[in-house]
């Protein structure tokens, strides 16, 4: 029937019903057969429904895009471009659901409620340090993987990026000294997974300075990262720690450093300003002082894009049937992106694939798969 | 990308997503606008999101089909294909959701949580009592409709039905004896929507006999049924009270009554005999003693299919962005599928249209959102 459509995704039917042949194939009495098989046993789910693409898009609205703890109903339009962007590039199924509780206990248990019908779930927009619980109470809930974007796409792409990066200026991931500034999903994440992937010396900073050993303001998250990270014990301003440093990633907010502060770097330094809309430093000024600037931005080189990662890594995680994301998976992941700028294409305005990069998702998706089995 | 596609529906993008630009707009920065109206004025996600046209589909999977309580994932078929008809036939996404918790008081925390995406609630296969009280308790907290298929779909198309088969029998609602024979959600709502269309003399049977005066054992829906039903007190089983009866209408199980029984009707009886697989009396048995005979079955004439009334339904409720059902709603719905048959055209093999009756859908939605406003 005619109607005006709204939104960004819409469900469609995969079998025709034109007639009552086709009615009874779709729905009744077609589908019992459907049901006795799956009541008979559960993994012809797999083969036997939709569950076998579908992602559950989990937020509660409370950290959305910059703009901050918008609700759950306002989160949605950015729901469902991430439910499109999972049908164009990676031909998943993916639907949104938005959380209108703020209490822990409840989200975790109305998302296990639901999810029996979800291949996967991907949490989004989830504000720290709230959503570091969710996402380890819901995977230990759930036999399904738990994808927070912001936290493991992040990651994932920043890793992808860095490898490129300081294969351009000339250094290895294990010798250099890196700074983060942003501790929430993002920054901790990221952190993680460089330790993961062989950093040995990240120094993370929020607002106050470096997290370190003369914090003693800290709890959670931030606590584990002043005593997990930072092995120099280093303390002061961002300013201070970045002096001498090689690689700067910042996912915090705009405009906090200057060029004399990219100056202060070790020579060939890389720099990942990622705040959106702007980032930490002017990066037209800092690619004066750097071998290799990266932002958010898509009207600069070497544009950090989730898009990136997600598409790829949700598939393989679905197409493998992994149970939960481990820091090997990430790291596969993006070593499948850095290859796809191969040794002799990359230079300071080319460490990153471009999104439309034809087999991109089939790559991270592939990796995903093999390394989980 | 390429990958196998399973089960009834699946996710589309409305937008295209081949390039940097059309990207920017499908999510960041472009969704931030559409984030921004909403938290500005939550009204403008009626256009500015899916969730104008979304139906959250939702189960337990305690009473599927015929075949009873199979679980929440084993479900999953009939909610796709349920979805599959709503967007072939009602153009509206509907998504299942599989609750896997049994506990009343976490189920309808549990939807409630994550209703904030859908425009309607579609209850399906929650079995009785239980679905009762889901059902009330959604439609107490949340701001959306909240319908339930096995009791308002099938009390809609067996009041449709009714009113032309009675057209057929000669006679008018209001003045037939009634006999009922099931007290679960089906029988209870066809119960009290005949009630509110009109009909003063109903009499319901579970499996011990007329729900009267003189049942000790009853308590909820079943006491209130022997309370408010029934107002001549009648007593004794099935067949005792079925004698005379000029309608009776069965959502119960196979094989109860045989030919006698119909024979021992009042003259023009309607039977509505709507035991799935098999009838509660055969069918060409019953033809022989009554002057209209219907069934649930599509290899016989007039089947009493919810599909019918659904598609529609959901519409109407969604496009009059209807806060909640009324037995008026229930009753302009049944009204407009009985319209679809003429009176010319009605007889003892044609009370209910087809299924696939050019305009069925529109003529129902319509029906709806006026009785709403």
């Amino acid at each position: 029937m005619r109607h005006e459509e709204t939104g960004r995704i819409r469900v469609r039917s995969r079998v025709p019903i034109t007639n009552r042949e086709e009615l009874s194939r779709a729905y009744t009495p077609g589908v019992a057969e459907d049901v006795r098989a799956v009541a008979d046993d559960p993994a012809r789910a797999h083969d036997l429904t939709v569950r076998r693409d579908a992602v559950a898009i989990v937020t509660d609205g409370s950290a959305v895009l910059g703009l901050g703890d918008v609700g759950p109903l306002a989160a949605l339009p950015v729901m469902e471009g991430k439910a499109a962007l999972l049908a164009e590039l990676a031909g998943l199924n993916a639907w949104p659901l938005c959380v209108s509780s703020r209490d822990v206990d409840e989200v975790v248990r109305s998302v296990t409620d639901v999810a029996t019908g979800f291949a996967a779930v991907n949490l989004e927009d989830v504000a720290a340090p709230r959503c570091f619980e969710i996402t380890r109470r819901l995977q230990d809930a759930l036999d399904v993987p738990v994808f927070h974007d912001d936290q493991h796409g992040t990651a994932i792409v920043v890793l992808a990026g860095l490898r490129t990066a300081l294969d351009v200026a000339g250094k290895q991931l294990d010798d250099v000294r890196v700074v983060v500034s942003g501790a929430g999903a993002a920054g901790s994440a990221v952190t993680r997974l460089l330790q993961h992937a062989g950093a040995h010396d990240v120094t993370v900073c929020d607002s106050r300075g470096a997290l370190g050993p003369d914090r003693h303001d800290l709890d959670g998250e931030k606590r584990w990262l002043a005593e997990q990270a930072n092995p120099q014990g280093r303390a002061g301003t961002l300013t201070d720690v970045l002096r001498g440093a090689d690689v700067f990633v910042g996912v915090s907010v705009s405009d906090l450093l200057d060029a004399d502060d990219i100056a202060g770097m070790a020579g060939d330094a890389v720099v990942f300003a990622l705040a959106n809309p702007d980032p930490e430093v002017d990066p037209d000024a800092a690619r004066s002082h750097a071998a290799v600037v990266a932002t958010g931005r898509s009207d600069h080189p070497n544009q950090v894009n989730n898009v990136l990662a997600f598409p790829g890594v949700l598939r393989g995680l679905v197409d493998g049937q992994v149970h939960g994301l481990t820091p090997d998976l990430l790291v596969a992941a993006a070593d499948a992106i850095a290859a796809l700028v191969p040794p002799a294409e990359r230079g300071p305005d080319r460490v990153l694939p471009d999104v439309f990069t034809d087999g991109l998702a089939e790559a991270v998706a592939d990796a995903v798969t093999r390394t989980a089995t």
